[in-house]
């Protein structure tokens, strides 16, 4: 069975600053920056995101995000090691090891992304499958590539060594310590518009291979946006599925997440957690080559969070944390919010039409009840909902006697029998029913 | 709220039998043996299909399924009626009052089918709405129309006047007592194939309709396929939803239909049932010009019998009860098989390949556990899961000590640490796990 | 054999500026302009375009173009005639005949638009077909409808009546004297998006029922984007089919014709004209409820005809005539860039960029090269091309010695081996090359 | 200017009996055959097709058609050479020059299979690229793959080095003295549904590099089915597209091609040449595993050879010619057959329907006549075509007086007013009409 988490996962993640570029003693000052000012809050998974195998990763910028048929750290497997120049610590063999232990160290997880598949270069070069008498250049499919990312071959479906082969780099990460996966070019494989899922086999090994190490990792598919039709199978293999292609700080992605929540918000569950991909708040862009402070506003930003909160999303947090602000750490750390991340809250859009929309949130455990209230609007608009409607679609007939705004931590206003607030341009409300 | 039933409605359909010809005695035959046979197995739903307003239905067979620009029964305000020659009890616009009143006097309940939207007649007529202001004209949507069947227009979006229509004839089949309305060319809208979910909004006005009735009246839409990525529409606004095209006696409709059962596993709740269509079993096809015991072979039924009862889809008989054989009465009055009707059974695909699957399913209320495992082959073969791995996926981890299948009564083979059986051709086994 | 004209269509229609209202005293009053200040040009065609037989045309224009289930005259064989109150000639059932005569007596050629198929309010009222023992109901096919027109229902394909039907209206045509049919819905019946090309047996209906006639009638077919992978049958057919959805005074629009011209620039051939729609020039609009000056710059309006006329397009002018001003009047009456409406020119594309394009036109009877040169920009650039490959590229060995622009009358740059131009935003030049 | 050949190509091929294993002595073998027994007819082409760079070829047949990740030669500029193992006059670099020699020593041509782009081992190895200062991973794109060959990566458009690239293998062609060019993977990138011509800029450096040599190159695009939309593209660049996917000796393939040679059928000229793919005639499939004389009755190839004929398709001949029977032989060298091979023949379907087609050419330089009728069903019919019509449709108006079948020479049967023939089960006339 793959792992349950009660509840869906918090950390950071280092592609929204770094891209590419992230190294050892960025990776450990964020750490501890979360361990300080965060893990109380909930927050405690540390990922190093893409290409930390590269060598001279983040050089041809201008050119190429993925510099083609570069150099790449390799073991004689065909397994790939952290960059040593940016990851000095994994020196002789040891890999991401040391660096996990520090993380653990500060009572944080770490997690690492990785590409489906195995490198390109191995199976040219038929290296050996660790633990197989099979050869990598019998078990690549030269026909599965990655349509933006040039390092890997996709893995033949019941090839003999193909299972030996993920059973070889996962049972390599469980050593190192790694708690948490991020598989990257798997959960839509986009370049197969055909076939969409063309790698869910891939998916299968992996999750096998992770059962056989023991450990509790989590395994979540990116990019999206995943496929509805494949709901069923992602829950069965996976804890996090990405719902969207990628999420950067702009007004109609964030407004078109509020489609991908309506499509996906009954398949949450204790361990599977549809994924509305990093929070691009604060201090982003750098290894991009346009370092900024979030081009959202403080209200979409609040819009954001009560979204992803609400629908109960993972949280994986973008910015440089170092160079985190007050009024941002305030609010990935307000824990009345941050409570909708266990497994048993559970969202559901109330209402949506061109220019608002109403979600509600039940606990199955407690009988809690959550509204939020969004503008979707670049104007100042009042909206509404009918408590008595919200009761009933909230499954209680408990009435609904107060409210409180979670952000503000102001009383909500009931208007006779409705909740209502005036909301700002691209504003919202989440509010707490009592 | 719509209407949240705790079981899956099982009943008796007039389509796969009589077509569009169904008359009064007929509905009243096949009531009466309901009630008297497979009522106390929890039978209850008796629907009369499609066209019983069409005058001349099934004459013209030969060129015309349903006759283009023919002649229907129909109320000044663009109301459809029975068809008095076969509906002798409507007359002097009782409806199907009496007719529901007979069919509540044997304990059981009444449903009518209805093409979504209003009569291209009342259109072209300019017929006043009832309980409006507006005429027909001004609320049918000329570009909305059935692919299939030609008598209808769909209503207008947003359109004044729309709501009251659903209002009047929703009401209007209140009063006549009706319980079970199928509303067809609204689940799947297959003539719109980039917007095959166009008739969204009637969905909505109909739910909006039956709820101001105060009657408990269940929504059941088709045709199928239904659209994964409206899952969240049909789970708010209706109770039915077909996730199949019509579904026949043929052996390759019911080996597909183990591919939409996997894609819908996980839909399934108290007023919300995903459905397989009707059971093509014992006497079929008569008004379709090839009257005919049905095309299964005994394994094939007691394979999707198996199938249907462990996904929890709603049965729907499609024989002439009248002609019952002893043998299908039984596998239609397996009470321990129709358990799994009620809302609390969950059940998972467990596994699928090219040549079996294995479903389970779990009682959220009680524990119970069940298991099927089917054959998809030509040819017999063992099958087997197990044990350890069915507890788990169940979320239980009582073990498992016996098991009885439930078609045969007899007990199942638990093989060391596996359930086996030897499965004939295109055959199931259902057991019952304790 | 369809009509085999040597020469592209060049006429005026009313759609542009009269949307759907035109009336009689209007055709006449273009037609009369045209006799005076065009015919000498070669412009000869006076169309007037969709619902000539609706009456209270353009009354509902705020909510519909088309007022569905609106009133229309008809005779008793549901074939339509011009609403005559609009049209008072008509009177008596002489339909368009009179109004014909007139045009005739300016020495022109008179055509009218027609909506595919037979009218919804004759199949509902089942009447008969002319010159056939069937009725309208049974030949109308209730499933084939226009998605953007409520008038008619397609004619069924092979079903007895049908091509009775449309002997029985271009028959009345043909009385009436009517030279050119526009023909909708019928090129590219996009409601049917996986059938787009649905009505194919109705093309060639009416085709069959103009040859009957005996009568050198034009079939034109709309709307585009006519479909590439049916050209052959449009080549069989028809005479004119349009490439482009509604074209309009916009640059993006305009610059997308350069992908069409592309596309279909080995289609040409006499007879056979494919079509870049109307042009708006001059003064549109007023049937839109936005009477106005073309939106294009002059720029844009030499581009827009340089590519008509090098690419063979027909030409029909969509200004209302009696207020073209003379800047425009010359633009439309220049007989050498005309002289490219001639069947033996023939078009092609030379090259394009995303910035620019260079056309070139070769007589198959004369020899005589034409090259046109286009700036895609919102700058000024200079174009040019190598003299040499224009020459091989047009199939002629002849070197070219002199170039005149035929919008200017300048004599072109040929900078040693290269035409040369600077060309405005938007702008080109159209060479003769001697 | 791309070659402007005079008459559609005729030669052999290697594919369709040798699969990816022919060798020199086979090749000079039947360009031996050819010389003697077909060259008078007009063959001329000798074609080695696929892989003939690649060691072991066929060594795994069982398992893959090409070996992934396999050996291949190679020269220090990614060149691909043939194998030397088989053929042996390949030795020291000479490459395909004395093979070509020998062919044209017979007074034949000579032509290679190439696929599209640069070796993949290439692009990993960083080798330079011949005449430029680049290397292979700066024009090879990662992300552009051949679907079902793993040989090669496609080149970068625009990238500095691409067209030396081309340049370099087309000037080493030349130099070898190759007279036509098959190259693969390029008319129709399936891989890419949503962009099927994704490599049009690698056409255009082919074609480009051919003019460069000087040399009268036949540049042949596969696989098919080519795009009609972008035929202007094919017929600017190549000279072959081949305009279905791979024929082989069936039915249902011969009797699909009837749909593709009505969509290409006014798409041939002097040096373009729409292409049916190979003849699969005679002895055939060695390769593959299952060597056979074709599986096409002699109707069936007399229908090939028809269509073929009179649609005016490149002919190349699968069989291993030094097997060929007497009958096939004579089918091959019908020379007045073969007359339709040159570009002034203009083939169109006349007419075709469920059961039947009839098809027409006209010489547009002699004015000759030729009409086809063939028989689509399983059963002998009679098909007839009105001669008016067909005199009509060939733009004569001279009367047809004789009928001349030219596969058997017998004289047709004008009956009265009409060309009529009994076709047996899957066959075909060929007429020469006077």
């Amino acid at each position: 069975m793959k792992y349950q988490m009660a509840r869906a996962p918090m950390g950071w993640n280092s592609y929204d600053y770094y891209d590419t570029t992230v190294n050892e003693e960025q990776v450990k000052a964020n750490a501890r920056f979360m361990a300080e000012h965060l893990k109380d809050a909930g927050w405690e998974y540390i990922v190093a995101d893409i290409q930390w195998y590269a060598k001279n990763a983040g050089t041809m910028r201008d050119r190429y995000q993925y510099i083609p048929f570069g150099e790449m750290e390799m073991d004689g497997y065909g397994r790939l090691q952290p960059d040593s120049s940016r990851f000095p610590s994994s020196a002789d063999g040891k890999g991401f090891g040391p660096l996990a232990d520090y993380v653990h160290g500060l009572g944080l997880k770490f997690g690492i992304h990785i590409m489906r598949g195995i490198p390109r270069a191995a199976a040219h070069a038929h290296l050996p499958v660790f633990g197989s008498d099979r050869t990598a250049n019998e078990i690549a499919d030269p026909s599965s590539i990655c349509g933006w990312n040039p390092d890997m071959y996709g893995v033949r479906k019941g090839a003999a060594g193909a299972q030996e082969y993920y059973d070889s780099i996962i049972g390599l990460y469980a050593d190192w310590g790694v708690d948490f996966i991020k598989c990257d070019d798997i959960c839509n494989t986009s370049l197969y518009p055909q076939n969409p899922y063309s790698a869910a086999h891939e998916v299968e090994m992996l999750q096998r291979a992770i059962q056989k190490t023991g450990r509790e990792i989590v395994l979540s598919l990116s990019p999206g946006p995943a496929l509805i039709e494949q709901a069923w199978h992602y829950e069965k293999y996976a804890n996090l599925w990405r719902i969207t292609d990628d999420f950067w700080d702009s007004w109609p992605l964030l407004r078109g997440m509020f489609d991908r929540c309506e499509l996906w918000q009954n398949h949450r569950a204790a361990g599977s957690y549809p994924d509305c991909d990093m929070l691009p708040l604060g201090k982003i862009g750098k290894g991009f080559g346009e370092e900024r402070e979030t081009r959202f506003t403080r209200e979409e930003q609040i819009t954001m969070m009560s979204l992803w909160c609400i629908f109960g999303s993972p949280l994986m947090i973008g910015a440089e944390l170092t160079q985190l602000d007050g009024w941002t750490l305030s609010l990935l750390t307000n824990r009345e919010a941050l409570r909708l991340m266990e497994a048993d809250c559970q969202g559901r859009q109330f209402e949506k039409n061109e220019s608002y929309a109403v979600w509600t949130n039940l606990s199955l455990k407690t009988g809690e009840r959550y509204a939020a209230l969004f503008n979707f609007l670049e104007t100042p608009q009042p909206v509404a909902c009918a408590l008595e409607k919200v009761e009933q679609f909230a499954g209680s007939s408990r009435p609904i006697r107060s409210a409180k705004e979670l952000w503000t931590g102001e009383p909500g206003t009931l208007n006779g029998t409705r909740l209502e607030a005036l909301l700002p341009p691209h504003g919202a409300r989440l509010f707490r029913l009592d």
